[in-house]
């Protein structure tokens, strides 16, 4: 199976041309290239196939077989693959998700894919629909004691829930005891996804994420969107475009409030291309 | 530069075959390679070359860019490659390292190399040598107390040193606690890598390890060699060939007594190849 490993923000994925590559059991291939020892090693597989509806169609599939939904840092990756190896000459492409239909715009340098512009839709306030049990109808803010310590909380779902928290410093933050005991708070049926956030300047902050089920990653697409539109709810940021600045690399986010849709816009990045023989 | 991924037991490294390829600045590259998400993702890097003393020549590199000496898991992938990639033909082949030329014996089923043995020299039992702290000569069943617990330690060296210590059961040790307690223990100047072996039947063992400055790995050659060999000599198993059971695959150690040599067979794995852009 010819493979392009590629990641963005550090998030990465095993690639797979499905034009002209069959996988025929991706759950069980994605466990075996995933393992970072003994396959390839990645966060997962994402397989590029033709779409009735759509451009192109993104299939992903975790590391541990399960199928994913979606992943911003995954879809822009996508992008750069398309276009650099010359599946097409579009610029507005529209790729097919298990979320949906997602339109993405391709920034060209040199004949390649720099940066990609994603929809990422629509931020949800509503408590009930992030889920987070809450006493109030949205939870912006709110004071919230964890061990003893006073945080406060901006709970936001952009398709999985978030919950916000304004740091001082991010550098001694223990993110391994932390980021559990927010992701199993009772508040949160589904669990939650928690982002640390710093203010560096009026237009940029600084995050680290713990995602429910995974711990600390490099980078989550939708947690940036998610810490961007309570930096902005919340006054710690003037407006858009917000910078955020994740372990894995930087990604702007562009809140549209007329249309109520937040734009990601980031790298998307080649490492190589190998055959593999399952 | 073409690379390929191989793993023994699953000690995982970037193979490149320096008949073809030039690495300029391997200690660099090892870095930039080895980096499981922004990489290839890998242990390190070895760079199989011509040599004027034996058949072929490994220069090793670990993830942090230092140069490393001998890995009897790595060793056995150079063994692999030059077979199955037809740069010999030969099943019996020397080759080149930091600690001095190592003599291979190759498996060989139907055209590839399923088995490798590999001389691993001779281990050491004087204190001074290894070197461990001790008012007796040899350190073997000796009695230790490593917070408020007894446990039974053997000392040898295999180029490295290690502390051999028998448990009842494996599958509820805390190595991430007890492995550093002993990896810093003041006996060891050098400090120490620990196997925990526990014995399963009159010629076998199963084996967890704690590599020095590494943590819980999958597999340690020098430490299945330095378990059997303290096994042999505890009486808990009756002589070679002595099968140690890893986390990442079954090695077997066979102590020549006459020669005072000790023989690791152990299996190679080609993972795929690919090429990257550096």
């Amino acid at each position: 199976m010819k493979f392009t490993k590629m990641h963005g923000c550090g998030n990465d994925y095993v690639y797979v041309n499905c034009f002209e590559e069959k996988v025929e059991d991706p759950s069980e291939t994605a466990i075996k290239v995933s393992d970072r020892h003994f396959g390839i090693g990645s966060d997962g597989l994402i397989l590029i196939k033709p779409s009735k509806t759509a451009d192109f169609e993104m299939e992903m599939y975790n590391a541990d077989g399960s199928e994913g939904s979606m992943c911003g840092n995954g879809i822009r990756c996508v992008a750069k693959y398309v276009y650099d190896f010359g599946l097409t000459d579009q610029k507005n492409i529209r790729v097919a998700t298990k979320s949906g239909i997602k339109d993405l715009e391709l920034t060209v340098e040199g004949e390649k894919v720099s940066q990609v512009r994603v929809n990422m839709g629509e931020p949800v306030f509503e408590a009930e629909k992030i889920p987070v049990l809450s006493e109030t109808n949205q939870v912006i803010g709110e004071p919230v004691t964890v061990e003893g310590r006073e945080y406060y909380m901006t709970c936001i779902s952009m398709g999985n829930p978030h919950a916000v928290v304004p740091l001082k410093e991010l550098e001694n933050l223990k993110i391994e005891e932390t980021g559990p005991k927010f992701e199993k708070m009772e508040s949160f049926p589904d669990r939650v996804n928690t982002e640390f956030v710093k203010v560096l300047d009026r237009h940029t902050i600084q995050m680290r994420v713990w995602e429910r089920g995974s711990g600390e990653t490099y980078a989550c697409g939708t947690g940036a969107c998610a810490a961007a539109v309570a930096a902005i709810t919340n006054h710690w940021v003037e407006d858009s475009p917000v910078k955020v600045k994740l372990l894995g690399g930087d990604l702007e986010i562009f809140w549209d409030h007329a249309e109520n849709t937040v734009y990601m816009t980031g790298p998307a990045t080649i490492v190589y291309s190998g055959e593999i023989n399952l």
